[in-house]
Protein backbone atom coordinates (compact mmCIF):
# COMPACT_ATOMS: atom_id res chain seq x y z
CA UNK A 1 0.00 0.00 0.00
CA UNK A 2 1.32 3.37 -0.87
CA UNK A 3 0.99 6.07 1.26
CA UNK A 4 -1.74 8.71 0.68
CA UNK A 5 0.14 12.37 -0.46
CA UNK A 6 -1.77 15.44 0.34
CA UNK A 7 -0.55 18.56 -0.34
CA UNK A 8 -1.55 22.67 -0.96
CA UNK A 9 0.01 26.17 -1.56
CA UNK A 10 0.39 28.66 1.14
CA UNK A 11 1.49 32.05 1.30
CA UNK A 12 3.27 33.44 4.60
CA UNK A 13 1.07 36.16 5.22
CA UNK A 14 2.98 38.84 7.56
CA UNK A 15 1.10 38.02 10.67
CA UNK A 16 2.41 34.62 10.63
CA UNK A 17 6.55 35.88 10.38
CA UNK A 18 8.07 37.30 13.42
CA UNK A 19 10.61 40.71 13.77
CA UNK A 20 13.01 39.06 11.53
CA UNK A 21 10.03 38.61 9.11
CA UNK A 22 10.52 34.72 8.54
CA UNK A 23 8.13 32.45 9.27
CA UNK A 24 7.83 32.18 13.30
CA UNK A 25 8.12 28.51 14.88
CA UNK A 26 4.86 28.62 16.21
CA UNK A 27 3.24 29.32 13.08
CA UNK A 28 5.41 26.34 11.64
CA UNK A 29 3.32 24.36 13.83
CA UNK A 30 0.42 25.46 13.02
CA UNK A 31 0.98 25.41 9.21
CA UNK A 32 1.83 21.48 10.29
CA UNK A 33 -1.84 21.64 12.00
CA UNK A 34 -3.18 22.87 8.91
CA UNK A 35 -2.64 20.42 6.07
CA UNK A 36 -2.92 17.57 8.45
CA UNK A 37 -6.52 18.54 9.29
CA UNK A 38 -7.15 19.26 5.76
CA UNK A 39 -6.08 15.92 4.53
CA UNK A 40 -8.44 14.59 7.31
CA UNK A 41 -11.48 16.60 4.96
CA UNK A 42 -10.04 15.05 1.90
CA UNK A 43 -10.11 11.55 2.50
CA UNK A 44 -13.73 12.24 4.51
CA UNK A 45 -12.26 10.43 7.90
CA UNK A 46 -13.16 13.65 9.87
CA UNK A 47 -16.70 14.39 10.26
CA UNK A 48 -18.45 11.39 10.55
CA UNK A 49 -15.64 8.69 11.97
CA UNK A 50 -13.87 11.36 14.37
CA UNK A 51 -16.15 13.80 15.53
CA UNK A 52 -19.26 11.94 15.96
CA UNK A 53 -17.45 9.42 19.09
CA UNK A 54 -15.51 12.62 19.91
CA UNK A 55 -12.31 11.11 18.91
CA UNK A 56 -9.23 13.10 17.49
CA UNK A 57 -5.93 12.95 17.07
CA UNK A 58 -3.50 14.29 19.18
CA UNK A 59 0.19 14.92 18.53
CA UNK A 60 2.48 14.29 21.13
CA UNK A 61 6.26 14.65 19.60
CA UNK A 62 7.52 17.50 16.67
CA UNK A 63 11.21 16.97 15.38
CA UNK A 64 11.88 19.35 12.92
CA UNK A 65 14.44 19.99 10.40
CA UNK A 66 14.64 23.52 9.22
CA UNK A 67 16.49 24.79 6.18
CA UNK A 68 15.49 28.14 5.94
CA UNK A 69 12.76 29.68 7.24
CA UNK A 70 10.23 30.92 4.56
CA UNK A 71 9.78 34.58 4.75
CA UNK A 72 7.23 37.27 4.17
CA UNK A 73 4.74 36.79 1.17
CA UNK A 74 6.40 33.87 0.11
CA UNK A 75 3.95 31.01 -1.47
CA UNK A 76 5.36 27.62 -0.10
CA UNK A 77 3.54 24.13 -0.96
CA UNK A 78 2.71 22.23 2.29
CA UNK A 79 2.52 18.26 1.79
CA UNK A 80 2.37 15.68 4.19
CA UNK A 81 1.61 11.85 4.63
CA UNK A 82 1.52 8.97 7.06
CA UNK A 83 3.81 6.22 5.98
CA UNK A 84 3.26 3.83 9.81
CA UNK A 85 1.45 3.10 12.71
CA UNK A 86 1.08 0.89 14.63
CA UNK A 87 -1.94 0.03 17.48
CA UNK A 88 -1.04 3.26 19.92
CA UNK A 89 0.71 5.61 17.35
CA UNK A 90 0.41 6.75 13.82
CA UNK A 91 3.68 9.06 12.13
CA UNK A 92 3.00 11.86 9.96
CA UNK A 93 5.89 14.03 7.74
CA UNK A 94 5.38 17.52 6.27
CA UNK A 95 7.62 19.11 4.57
CA UNK A 96 7.22 22.74 3.50
CA UNK A 97 8.93 23.54 0.22
CA UNK A 98 9.51 26.59 -2.04
CA UNK A 99 8.40 27.46 -5.38
CA UNK A 100 11.89 25.65 -6.39
CA UNK A 101 10.41 22.66 -5.22
CA UNK A 102 13.49 23.14 -2.52
CA UNK A 103 12.70 21.81 1.20
CA UNK A 104 12.78 24.52 3.58
CA UNK A 105 11.20 22.42 6.28
CA UNK A 106 10.85 18.86 7.38
CA UNK A 107 8.81 17.67 10.26
CA UNK A 108 8.69 14.41 11.48
CA UNK A 109 5.88 13.69 13.88
CA UNK A 110 3.93 11.22 16.64
CA UNK A 111 -0.28 11.15 16.91
CA UNK A 112 -2.62 9.11 19.13
CA UNK A 113 -5.84 9.30 19.26
CA UNK A 114 -7.89 10.35 21.95
CA UNK A 115 -11.43 10.57 23.56
CA UNK A 116 -11.77 14.00 23.35
CA UNK A 117 -13.61 13.99 26.63
CA UNK A 118 -12.06 11.87 29.02
CA UNK A 119 -8.84 11.92 27.63
CA UNK A 120 -8.24 8.65 27.38
CA UNK A 121 -6.09 6.70 24.40
CA UNK A 122 -8.26 4.88 22.00
CA UNK A 123 -6.47 2.10 19.62
CA UNK A 124 -5.92 2.83 15.89
CA UNK A 125 -8.14 0.58 14.46
CA UNK A 126 -7.34 -0.62 10.87
CA UNK A 127 -10.48 1.10 8.92
CA UNK A 128 -9.34 4.32 10.61
CA UNK A 129 -6.62 4.73 8.96
CA UNK A 130 -6.68 2.60 5.92
CA UNK A 131 -7.76 6.62 3.63
CA UNK A 132 -3.70 7.48 4.66
CA UNK A 133 -1.93 4.34 2.94
CA UNK A 134 -0.19 3.72 5.69
CA UNK A 135 1.15 0.75 6.55
CA UNK A 136 0.76 -1.52 10.30
CA UNK A 137 4.29 -1.76 11.43
CA UNK A 138 5.58 -3.95 14.94
CA UNK A 139 7.85 -0.90 15.71
CA UNK A 140 7.88 3.00 14.27
CA UNK A 141 10.54 4.64 13.39
CA UNK A 142 12.13 6.35 16.07
CA UNK A 143 11.65 9.61 17.24
CA UNK A 144 14.58 10.29 19.88
CA UNK A 145 13.39 11.43 22.82
CA UNK A 146 14.28 15.44 23.78
CA UNK A 147 17.16 15.55 26.58
CA UNK A 148 15.45 16.78 29.85
CA UNK A 149 17.00 19.60 31.77
CA UNK A 150 18.52 17.63 34.60
CA UNK A 151 19.47 20.52 37.26
CA UNK A 152 18.34 23.82 37.50
CA UNK A 153 21.67 25.88 37.50
CA UNK A 154 22.09 28.52 34.93
CA UNK A 155 18.60 27.95 33.97
CA UNK A 156 16.62 30.96 33.23
CA UNK A 157 12.47 30.53 33.99
CA UNK A 158 9.58 32.91 33.43
CA UNK A 159 6.15 32.74 34.29
CA UNK A 160 3.22 32.98 31.54
CA UNK A 161 -0.45 33.08 32.06
CA UNK A 162 -2.71 31.61 29.48
CA UNK A 163 -4.24 34.39 27.71
CA UNK A 164 -8.04 33.84 26.03
CA UNK A 165 -6.24 33.91 22.47
CA UNK A 166 -3.82 30.81 23.42
CA UNK A 167 -6.90 28.76 23.27
CA UNK A 168 -8.42 26.77 20.89
CA UNK A 169 -11.57 25.55 20.15
CA UNK A 170 -10.62 22.49 22.36
CA UNK A 171 -10.25 24.52 25.39
CA UNK A 172 -7.06 23.64 25.38
CA UNK A 173 -3.81 25.78 24.75
CA UNK A 174 -2.82 25.83 20.97
CA UNK A 175 0.26 23.45 20.68
CA UNK A 176 2.30 26.31 18.55
CA UNK A 177 2.32 28.51 22.08
CA UNK A 178 4.39 26.34 23.46
CA UNK A 179 7.08 26.84 21.36
CA UNK A 180 6.42 30.88 21.87
CA UNK A 181 6.54 30.63 25.59
CA UNK A 182 9.94 28.43 24.76
CA UNK A 183 11.13 31.58 22.53
CA UNK A 184 10.14 34.09 24.84
CA UNK A 185 11.95 33.20 27.54
CA UNK A 186 15.44 33.95 25.64
CA UNK A 187 16.59 37.15 24.82
CA UNK A 188 15.74 38.64 21.36
CA UNK A 189 19.00 39.94 20.19
CA UNK A 190 19.77 35.97 20.49
CA UNK A 191 16.83 35.21 18.08
CA UNK A 192 17.35 38.30 15.73
CA UNK A 193 21.37 36.75 15.29
CA UNK A 194 20.07 33.20 15.59
CA UNK A 195 18.41 30.75 13.22
CA UNK A 196 17.00 27.35 14.63
CA UNK A 197 18.05 24.26 12.92
CA UNK A 198 16.58 21.34 14.33
CA UNK A 199 13.87 21.26 17.28
CA UNK A 200 12.71 18.36 19.08
CA UNK A 201 9.59 18.94 20.97
CA UNK A 202 7.43 16.56 23.29
CA UNK A 203 3.97 17.33 24.81
CA UNK A 204 3.10 15.36 27.59
CA UNK A 205 0.59 16.86 29.59
CA UNK A 206 -1.81 19.37 28.25
CA UNK A 207 -2.43 22.66 29.08
CA UNK A 208 -5.63 24.25 30.39
CA UNK A 209 -7.10 28.02 30.42
CA UNK A 210 -7.13 29.87 33.99
CA UNK A 211 -3.47 28.01 34.58
CA UNK A 212 -0.11 29.70 34.69
CA UNK A 213 2.82 28.17 33.40
CA UNK A 214 6.65 28.20 33.69
CA UNK A 215 9.21 28.37 30.87
CA UNK A 216 12.54 27.26 31.80
CA UNK A 217 15.29 27.64 29.32
CA UNK A 218 19.31 26.26 29.49
CA UNK A 219 21.36 27.31 27.56
CA UNK A 220 24.73 25.04 26.28
CA UNK A 221 27.10 26.66 24.21
CA UNK A 222 29.14 24.66 21.48
CA UNK A 223 30.83 27.15 19.84
CA UNK A 224 30.75 30.49 17.99
CA UNK A 225 28.31 28.93 15.31
CA UNK A 226 26.29 26.66 17.37
CA UNK A 227 23.85 26.98 20.38
CA UNK A 228 22.11 24.01 21.65
CA UNK A 229 18.98 24.98 24.33
CA UNK A 230 17.36 22.61 26.45
CA UNK A 231 13.65 23.60 27.28
CA UNK A 232 10.44 22.65 29.45
CA UNK A 233 7.13 23.88 30.03
CA UNK A 234 6.31 22.88 33.59
CA UNK A 235 2.29 24.01 34.90
CA UNK A 236 0.86 22.73 38.29
CA UNK A 237 4.38 21.02 39.06
CA UNK A 238 3.66 18.70 36.16
CA UNK A 239 6.46 18.90 33.15
CA UNK A 240 3.70 19.96 30.03
CA UNK A 241 6.47 20.03 27.17
CA UNK A 242 10.32 19.04 26.62
CA UNK A 243 12.43 20.73 23.32
CA UNK A 244 15.66 20.87 22.68
CA UNK A 245 16.62 23.49 20.23
CA UNK A 246 20.01 23.80 18.00
CA UNK A 247 20.58 27.42 16.70
CA UNK A 248 22.79 28.80 13.91
CA UNK A 249 24.54 31.95 14.03
CA UNK A 250 23.29 33.85 11.10
CA UNK A 251 27.06 35.65 10.78
CA UNK B 1 -11.57 60.37 -10.11
CA UNK B 2 -12.91 57.04 -8.52
CA UNK B 3 -11.02 55.22 -5.60
CA UNK B 4 -9.33 52.33 -6.78
CA UNK B 5 -10.72 48.86 -5.31
CA UNK B 6 -8.37 46.33 -4.60
CA UNK B 7 -9.49 42.70 -3.42
CA UNK B 8 -8.65 39.45 -3.10
CA UNK B 9 -9.96 35.73 -1.51
CA UNK B 10 -8.94 34.92 1.87
CA UNK B 11 -9.57 31.24 3.29
CA UNK B 12 -10.17 31.85 7.06
CA UNK B 13 -7.56 29.25 8.69
CA UNK B 14 -7.98 27.41 11.95
CA UNK B 15 -5.45 29.52 13.65
CA UNK B 16 -7.39 33.03 13.25
CA UNK B 17 -10.25 31.79 15.13
CA UNK B 18 -10.59 31.52 18.61
CA UNK B 19 -12.51 29.69 21.34
CA UNK B 20 -16.10 29.98 19.58
CA UNK B 21 -14.28 28.80 15.74
CA UNK B 22 -15.15 32.34 14.66
CA UNK B 23 -12.33 34.52 13.70
CA UNK B 24 -10.75 36.29 16.08
CA UNK B 25 -10.69 40.65 16.65
CA UNK B 26 -6.95 40.46 16.58
CA UNK B 27 -6.90 38.64 13.12
CA UNK B 28 -9.73 41.04 11.78
CA UNK B 29 -7.33 43.68 12.18
CA UNK B 30 -4.54 41.76 10.68
CA UNK B 31 -6.91 40.84 7.46
CA UNK B 32 -7.20 45.20 7.37
CA UNK B 33 -3.66 45.66 7.25
CA UNK B 34 -2.45 42.36 4.93
CA UNK B 35 -5.27 43.66 2.23
CA UNK B 36 -4.14 47.27 2.58
CA UNK B 37 0.19 45.90 2.16
CA UNK B 38 -1.42 43.99 -0.82
CA UNK B 39 -3.12 47.15 -2.38
CA UNK B 40 0.40 49.35 -1.51
CA UNK B 41 2.59 46.51 -3.59
CA UNK B 42 -0.38 46.11 -6.43
CA UNK B 43 -0.03 49.85 -7.28
CA UNK B 44 3.40 50.43 -7.06
CA UNK B 45 3.72 52.58 -4.31
CA UNK B 46 5.71 50.43 -1.67
CA UNK B 47 9.16 50.20 -2.14
CA UNK B 48 10.22 52.74 -3.77
CA UNK B 49 8.31 55.51 -2.65
CA UNK B 50 8.26 54.32 1.13
CA UNK B 51 10.56 52.21 2.40
CA UNK B 52 13.50 54.37 0.47
CA UNK B 53 12.75 57.19 2.59
CA UNK B 54 11.40 55.18 5.90
CA UNK B 55 7.91 56.33 5.45
CA UNK B 56 5.53 54.34 6.37
CA UNK B 57 1.51 54.55 6.80
CA UNK B 58 0.16 54.08 10.46
CA UNK B 59 -3.55 53.46 11.01
CA UNK B 60 -4.47 55.86 14.04
CA UNK B 61 -8.05 54.57 14.05
CA UNK B 62 -10.52 51.87 13.06
CA UNK B 63 -14.39 52.10 13.59
CA UNK B 64 -15.41 48.31 12.95
CA UNK B 65 -19.19 47.18 12.46
CA UNK B 66 -19.48 43.44 12.27
CA UNK B 67 -22.58 41.24 11.17
CA UNK B 68 -20.98 38.31 11.70
CA UNK B 69 -17.95 37.21 12.34
CA UNK B 70 -16.40 34.53 9.27
CA UNK B 71 -15.93 30.74 10.74
CA UNK B 72 -12.86 28.24 10.56
CA UNK B 73 -12.64 27.69 6.83
CA UNK B 74 -14.65 29.93 5.17
CA UNK B 75 -13.69 31.55 2.22
CA UNK B 76 -14.45 35.72 2.58
CA UNK B 77 -13.41 38.30 0.00
CA UNK B 78 -11.43 41.09 1.64
CA UNK B 79 -11.63 44.32 -0.13
CA UNK B 80 -10.27 48.16 0.76
CA UNK B 81 -9.80 51.57 -0.99
CA UNK B 82 -9.21 55.06 0.06
CA UNK B 83 -11.46 57.84 -1.24
CA UNK B 84 -10.66 61.02 0.88
CA UNK B 85 -7.52 62.12 2.13
CA UNK B 86 -6.42 65.79 3.30
CA UNK B 87 -2.44 67.16 4.03
CA UNK B 88 -2.42 64.90 7.56
CA UNK B 89 -5.10 61.78 7.13
CA UNK B 90 -6.18 59.40 4.79
CA UNK B 91 -8.73 57.54 5.07
CA UNK B 92 -9.38 53.68 4.06
CA UNK B 93 -12.32 51.48 4.26
CA UNK B 94 -12.38 47.46 4.20
CA UNK B 95 -14.98 45.02 3.83
CA UNK B 96 -14.93 41.18 4.11
CA UNK B 97 -17.70 40.13 2.27
CA UNK B 98 -19.22 35.92 2.17
CA UNK B 99 -19.36 33.64 -0.26
CA UNK B 100 -22.43 34.92 -1.32
CA UNK B 101 -21.26 38.58 -1.00
CA UNK B 102 -23.33 39.77 1.84
CA UNK B 103 -20.67 42.25 4.17
CA UNK B 104 -19.74 40.25 7.21
CA UNK B 105 -18.01 43.20 8.87
CA UNK B 106 -16.78 46.79 7.49
CA UNK B 107 -14.00 49.27 8.52
CA UNK B 108 -13.41 52.32 7.95
CA UNK B 109 -10.47 53.69 9.39
CA UNK B 110 -8.08 56.62 9.32
CA UNK B 111 -4.32 56.66 8.61
CA UNK B 112 -1.08 59.12 8.83
CA UNK B 113 2.09 58.85 7.00
CA UNK B 114 5.00 58.67 9.64
CA UNK B 115 9.00 58.97 9.56
CA UNK B 116 9.82 55.34 10.79
CA UNK B 117 12.86 56.55 12.02
CA UNK B 118 12.07 59.97 14.22
CA UNK B 119 8.60 58.84 14.08
CA UNK B 120 7.58 62.52 13.09
CA UNK B 121 4.41 63.23 10.89
CA UNK B 122 4.76 63.38 6.83
CA UNK B 123 2.31 65.66 5.02
CA UNK B 124 0.62 63.29 2.59
CA UNK B 125 1.83 64.67 -1.24
CA UNK B 126 -0.48 64.46 -3.63
CA UNK B 127 2.03 62.22 -5.71
CA UNK B 128 1.78 59.58 -2.82
CA UNK B 129 -1.66 59.25 -2.75
CA UNK B 130 -2.77 59.64 -6.53
CA UNK B 131 -2.53 55.95 -7.59
CA UNK B 132 -5.49 55.33 -4.87
CA UNK B 133 -7.69 57.63 -6.42
CA UNK B 134 -8.70 59.45 -3.08
CA UNK B 135 -9.99 62.87 -3.65
CA UNK B 136 -8.34 65.57 -1.72
CA UNK B 137 -11.15 67.06 0.75
CA UNK B 138 -10.80 69.74 3.35
CA UNK B 139 -12.47 67.52 5.79
CA UNK B 140 -12.36 63.61 6.42
CA UNK B 141 -15.41 62.18 6.76
CA UNK B 142 -15.71 61.85 10.65
CA UNK B 143 -14.94 59.45 12.87
CA UNK B 144 -16.29 59.78 16.31
CA UNK B 145 -13.48 59.31 19.08
CA UNK B 146 -14.59 56.70 21.62
CA UNK B 147 -15.32 57.53 25.32
CA UNK B 148 -12.66 57.01 27.74
CA UNK B 149 -12.94 55.77 31.10
CA UNK B 150 -14.09 58.27 32.91
CA UNK B 151 -13.28 57.07 36.63
CA UNK B 152 -12.16 54.35 37.71
CA UNK B 153 -14.67 53.19 39.90
CA UNK B 154 -15.84 49.66 39.00
CA UNK B 155 -13.41 48.82 36.45
CA UNK B 156 -10.88 45.40 36.01
CA UNK B 157 -7.55 45.55 34.70
CA UNK B 158 -4.64 43.16 34.14
CA UNK B 159 -1.35 43.95 33.25
CA UNK B 160 0.63 42.19 30.28
CA UNK B 161 4.38 41.83 29.60
CA UNK B 162 4.84 42.56 25.69
CA UNK B 163 6.09 38.85 24.64
CA UNK B 164 8.91 38.48 21.59
CA UNK B 165 5.67 37.01 19.54
CA UNK B 166 3.73 40.52 20.14
CA UNK B 167 5.97 42.37 17.92
CA UNK B 168 6.73 42.74 14.45
CA UNK B 169 9.19 43.78 11.77
CA UNK B 170 8.60 47.43 13.24
CA UNK B 171 9.72 46.18 16.54
CA UNK B 172 6.52 48.01 17.87
CA UNK B 173 3.48 45.93 19.03
CA UNK B 174 1.24 44.62 15.94
CA UNK B 175 -2.05 46.45 16.82
CA UNK B 176 -3.84 43.49 16.74
CA UNK B 177 -2.09 42.34 20.25
CA UNK B 178 -4.04 45.62 21.53
CA UNK B 179 -7.34 44.15 20.75
CA UNK B 180 -5.79 40.81 22.29
CA UNK B 181 -5.61 41.98 25.70
CA UNK B 182 -8.69 43.97 25.95
CA UNK B 183 -10.64 40.78 25.25
CA UNK B 184 -8.07 38.65 27.42
CA UNK B 185 -8.86 41.23 30.62
CA UNK B 186 -12.92 40.31 30.18
CA UNK B 187 -14.50 36.94 31.62
CA UNK B 188 -14.38 33.94 29.19
CA UNK B 189 -17.72 33.14 29.68
CA UNK B 190 -18.65 36.62 28.40
CA UNK B 191 -16.71 36.15 25.48
CA UNK B 192 -18.31 33.04 24.50
CA UNK B 193 -21.63 33.88 25.11
CA UNK B 194 -21.67 37.45 22.94
CA UNK B 195 -20.61 38.81 19.69
CA UNK B 196 -18.61 41.97 19.32
CA UNK B 197 -20.95 44.36 17.36
CA UNK B 198 -19.61 47.96 17.39
CA UNK B 199 -15.67 47.94 17.74
CA UNK B 200 -14.25 51.69 17.65
CA UNK B 201 -10.50 51.68 18.81
CA UNK B 202 -8.14 54.60 18.37
CA UNK B 203 -4.36 54.09 18.79
CA UNK B 204 -2.43 57.31 20.37
CA UNK B 205 1.40 55.92 21.64
CA UNK B 206 2.99 52.74 20.37
CA UNK B 207 4.16 49.81 22.36
CA UNK B 208 7.98 48.83 22.22
CA UNK B 209 9.16 45.82 22.95
CA UNK B 210 10.44 45.52 26.94
CA UNK B 211 7.32 47.60 28.16
CA UNK B 212 4.59 46.53 30.03
CA UNK B 213 0.96 47.44 29.50
CA UNK B 214 -2.15 47.26 31.58
CA UNK B 215 -5.38 47.05 30.17
CA UNK B 216 -8.40 47.98 31.68
CA UNK B 217 -12.27 47.51 31.18
CA UNK B 218 -15.39 49.52 32.57
CA UNK B 219 -18.63 47.19 31.62
CA UNK B 220 -21.85 49.51 30.97
CA UNK B 221 -25.07 47.01 30.96
CA UNK B 222 -27.57 48.45 28.96
CA UNK B 223 -29.85 45.29 28.86
CA UNK B 224 -30.41 41.64 28.64
CA UNK B 225 -29.12 41.92 25.30
CA UNK B 226 -26.65 44.38 24.66
CA UNK B 227 -23.63 45.32 26.51
CA UNK B 228 -21.13 48.41 26.01
CA UNK B 229 -17.27 47.96 27.25
CA UNK B 230 -14.96 50.59 27.56
CA UNK B 231 -11.57 49.75 27.50
CA UNK B 232 -7.67 51.34 27.81
CA UNK B 233 -4.29 50.35 27.17
CA UNK B 234 -1.59 52.35 28.73
CA UNK B 235 1.49 51.78 29.25
CA UNK B 236 4.45 54.07 30.84
CA UNK B 237 1.34 55.93 32.32
CA UNK B 238 0.75 57.17 29.25
CA UNK B 239 -2.96 56.19 27.21
CA UNK B 240 -1.80 53.91 24.15
CA UNK B 241 -5.06 52.86 22.87
CA UNK B 242 -8.39 53.81 23.70
CA UNK B 243 -11.60 51.54 22.51
CA UNK B 244 -15.45 51.13 23.03
CA UNK B 245 -17.37 47.81 21.92
CA UNK B 246 -20.91 47.14 22.08
CA UNK B 247 -21.76 43.27 22.73
CA UNK B 248 -24.71 41.09 21.46
CA UNK B 249 -26.32 38.15 23.33
CA UNK B 250 -25.92 35.03 21.45
CA UNK B 251 -29.21 33.93 22.66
Amino acid sequence: MKPNLYQEKHRIMYYETDMTSRLSLGMLLNLAVLVSEDQIDHLHVGTQLLQGDHIGWVVIQYSIHVNRLPKNNEVVTLSTQSKYYNQFLAEREFLIKDASGKVCAKIDSNWILLNLRTRKLILIKPDLIKPYGAQLVPVLPHLRRPYPIKNQHDTVSRIYRVRYSDIDINHHVNNAKYLNWMCDVLKPYFLVQHVPQDINIKFSHEVKYGTNVTSRVKMIKQDSNTVFTRHEITSNHQISAVANVKWIHKN
